[in-house]
């Protein structure tokens, strides 16, 4: 759309190529297509240089300033997450996620008061991921330290998540670790019309004695 | 979402200050949510830094090397843009804009060959937006010149820019410049039926001899 060259004129002005590569930045980024892409670069172009350089440095400082936790893979400022070094949570549970902003969600639930062991994704063999490029490793040795006596998996409710759940609980079994999954149902508010058939389903299999 | 202090741990894991610096940054970008503000956040964390660098690199130098064309308010890399420079497009007709980037998207349709005149808005009282505010100022000493037979007003059809057109029309029609303004009417590929009532209306209104 922003690279044609106008057959009447010749002019190149819609593929100004300082501009496309400002498009091109923040297209790249995740959910932004090419439309929110412009909207952002001309409000980008029209900031005060002042509020755009702070914009700039806060970015910076962040990307600088942040790393992924050496025991859990979660966000944190230092070496050690401030999860994995608090003495006031349960020590003896750990939930398994795919993603660092996983921990932000569960720990929004405040139901949940144990670690976190960050896999940095789920098995996809398609993709090429196996067991080896995920944080699994890091995991076995955790629950080798024999602290542990439950592993909650927190996988997403995909296929690739799945996987990565049976996974896990087949290589977990042996060293006789509780090992629990997330319920899937029914979402809180929603009605059985709205609700698609897997999770119905499951649903109805993972009933409940009231 | 993100400010929360859990109360079963008292950790403050939720509103790391950086991380929170991060997200605010993407969330002060037009139509970027908090959601997708910390899922951008979490994918500029995951980048080498060296293709973090060249993406940072890349939108500070859009920024320093563009800015806004002085005669016609559009999009530039030169004190002039190619468009007001260009001598194959014709000089008689001027379009006027609300934003630069509409520039963008009349030039796509190739059907315009004049020049453009960006006002930078639209007149809106209750923001505070009156004539003086916009580059109407500078579109009066371009038609003063007296190069320019017709001015196309392609302001957006909404409220503000009804108010825009109709204060323009006022003011150039002392001048004896044909003053035309873009249709308004039902959507190419559309259906009456999804049309609403006042596009319709004013497609029946502005209906043309076959």
């Amino acid at each position: 759309m922003y690279s044609t060259k106008c057959k009447k004129t010749g002019d190149f002005h819609l593929s100004d190529p300082q501009f496309q590569k400002l498009i091109q930045s923040f297209s790249s980024l995740p959910g932004i297509g090419k439309k929110s892409a412009t909207r952002i670069g001309f409000h980008i172009l029209r900031m005060d240089p002042t509020s755009f350089q702070s914009w700039l440095d806060n970015i910076e400082e962040a990307k600088t300033k942040l790393r992924f936790c050496n025991e859990c893979g979660g966000l944190t400022e230092e070496p050690v997450c401030s999860i994995c070094l608090s003495d006031r949570r349960e020590n003896g549970i750990l939930c398994v996620v795919e993603q660092p902003e996983d921990i932000f969600f569960i720990e929004n639930t405040k139901e949940y008061s144990g670690k976190y062991h960050v896999l940095n994704g789920a098995i996809s063999p398609l993709d090429g991921i196996g067991p080896e490029q995920l944080r699994i490793k890091q995991l076995m040795n955790r629950l080798d330290s024999g602290a542990i006596n439950e592993v909650l998996i927190a996988t997403n409710p995909t296929l690739e998540g799945d996987a990565t759940a049976s996974y896990l609980s087949t290589v977990i079994k042996p060293m006789e670790i509780k090992i629990t999954r997330i319920a899937h149902g029914i979402t809180i508010g929603g009605t059985l019309e709205y609700s698609d058939q897997y999770t119905l389903g499951k649903a109805i299999k993972s009933r409940l004695t009231l």
